[in-house]
């Protein structure tokens, strides 16, 4: 390991997140004090802003302790009515994820397969839908990090408008990222996490949500600590949260949404990950490794490689003589191939994924591989 | 406000955290690191040494995210089949908490009510689970903090052994404090968190069980973020956590309990936070303010004082006063008396407990407060 420096995190969450961000947690807040509840507040107000530029305030910002996962029940438990049928574009770990969400809440799920290597497409959805007019409800998984590839959200979201039907959005790895306008994009109810493309600490999520639904929604939750109702109305009326929230997460997210602000907002963010990307595939392949994805479905989040098909190529190996080196991979999460992940998220700009595709290169040199 | 410094936390959890703790979030852990993993099992092994000195090997640890009614609700949710029946002795807003969590899971509960200001008893139980032997669960709150008075966890736990009944015991604000000893008080499920008398930061939860019986708890659970079957067999597995864990919460708990033990465990910190109570009911006393419970069944925890009966009292005030001058408050949760809380845990000592005495004096002076 690089001395004095920790490894920087290539994983899609949690990420490398800046010192300033680290240090807001070095101060104890009040659960209870008007101080923090105005972080919370304005925090709420600022994550609306992304995806509603129009200031419509007809969305409200519902955050919730635990990952993101634990946001996307939340939505799922609270949203959906018992009798609700869900269809679910499945090209990943993360689909498949919301398909064992639906089981356990006892909704109806159509779990429609698609290759990890397409697109969710308008065309697609269109289609299930028709084939299946029972569906109420379309949960879309935006940018699914299994293999890295980005969703047709607008297009999903147009017929989900045309066909009326409720779009749930998992935003986890592309919110703040990814532009999501809710004038053109047109959702229910968007999730996503502290630590990802706010480049916050991992330890909360939010759902975004229309507010009309959200309030028609009393009652319906499996779960009282997941009852996203119960934490909205509960927020508006106190403006604490429910149950004790990750106050040093919070005050680090503060910090967060801070610096994505001075940064630019999405459009910079977005602006950085893409030239992160651009520069770690072109050195990559440079190297000789091959991307799993086409260019044109990538997105900018995390880049799935092919494995070298050098016999004496291990993953435990290579991730350790890579980390030695100063960064952390990310494990592949496709069923069929073998692959390893590297994310391009984090504050960290095109030099570190220069110095990143260096490492990699001597790593490969010390493990005496060379088939690619 | 004093200048430069943040106000002490007089909070039952979030509360003061040392320096040290706090200066452990410092870092980004990858959450596949087996460096990370490292922590977390480590945590794991520590906490259940707290409560199973003789290292019987009966019990594990699962961590959960969230805060600790997560937990709370991940352990009924788990543990307790469907048709099973929960009996919870009632005398305070974490009892009642549970008696709503069976209900949202549809956990037939027997809510008992008993007096805030008494603690829970042997007799009490014993009466009750004789009245309807069809109780099969038996949910204590060990330390009920909304009124701050310490229930008889040890007669409880002979009575349920003695009559075959399961305890789920919530000691989110005893454990670590208060002597619990699996030999002598022997119990199914134990819960706690991390920003509580371990003096970590807020953002997870944990669950000491039987390792026999949360094996046996498969497919229960109503919850896939809370299933903590799940999350026992995946970690087991993989030694990672299921969802991505609050990194900087779990790093900060194993500073937190490097710290615990190096102060000499249990025994000192229980010590520690006598000296806190005593010295603060004490002081108070002295300036006319009478606590709300016997001395013989308060914890030393967090104290109920009852307000001023000045008419011109006012909490919002007061509080504001008293934060001014660096310590934060709790408000009473009492339904029927109006009262305030003054927690002793954290990273504070007896001296600490003597300025805030010193400032809510000058409170009450500054408000022209007289009649207590």
């Amino acid at each position: 390991m690089i001395l004095g420096n920790d490894p920087i995190l290539l994983t899609p969450g949690p990420l490398t997140t800046s010192l300033a961000t680290k240090q807001a947690m070095l101060r104890d807040w009040g659960s209870w004090d008007a101080a923090f509840n105005r972080i919370t507040a304005s925090i709420c107000r600022d994550v609306v802003r992304i995806v509603d530029s129009g200031d419509s305030g007809e969305y409200v910002c519902v955050p919730m302790q635990g990952s993101g996962t634990f946001s996307v029940e939340a939505a799922l438990g609270t949203l959906v009515p018992r009798d609700g049928r869900v269809l679910v574009p499945n090209n990943g770990a993360y689909c498949a994820r919301i398909v064992k969400q639906c089981k356990y809440l006892g909704r109806a799920v159509v779990d429609l397969p698609a290759p990890e290597d397409q697109p969710v497409t308008a065309a697609t959805v269109s289609a299930a839908l028709a084939a299946d007019p029972a569906i109420t409800h379309v949960a879309l998984v935006h940018c699914e990090t299994g293999a890295g590839i980005r969703n047709d959200l607008e297009g999903v979201a147009r017929v989900c408008k045309q066909t009326g039907r409720s779009l749930i959005v998992d935003a986890m790895s592309s919110f703040a990222a990814l532009p999501i306008d809710a004038r053109t994009t047109p959702f229910d109810a968007l999730i996503a996490a502290s630590g990802k493309c706010l480049e916050g600490v991992p330890g909360i999520g939010f759902v975004i949500v229309r507010k009309a639904l959200l309030e028609g929604s009393a009652g319906r939750s499996h779960s009282l600590a997941l009852d996203l109702h119960d934490q909205y109305v509960y927020m508006q009326k106190t403006t604490q949260w429910r149950y004790t929230p990750p106050t040093h997460v919070v005050a680090a997210l503060r910090a967060a949404i801070d610096q994505f602000l001075a940064e630019g907002g999405q459009a910079a963010r977005g602006a950085r990950y893409a030239a992160n990307c651009a520069t770690l595939i072109e050195g990559m392949k440079t190297l000789g490794f091959r991307p799993y994805l086409k260019a044109e479905v990538q997105a900018p989040i995390i880049v799935t490689f092919h494995a070298p098909s050098d016999p004496a190529y291990d993953f435990k190996r290579f991730y350790a003589a890579v980390r030695e080196r100063g960064y952390i991979l990310y494990p592949g999460k496709l069923t069929q191939i073998e692959t390893f992940r590297v994310g391009c998220i984090g504050a960290i700009d095109s030099n570190e994924l220069r110095n990143v595709v260096g490492a990699i290169a001597d790593a490969l040199r010390s493990l005496g591989l060379r088939d690619l």
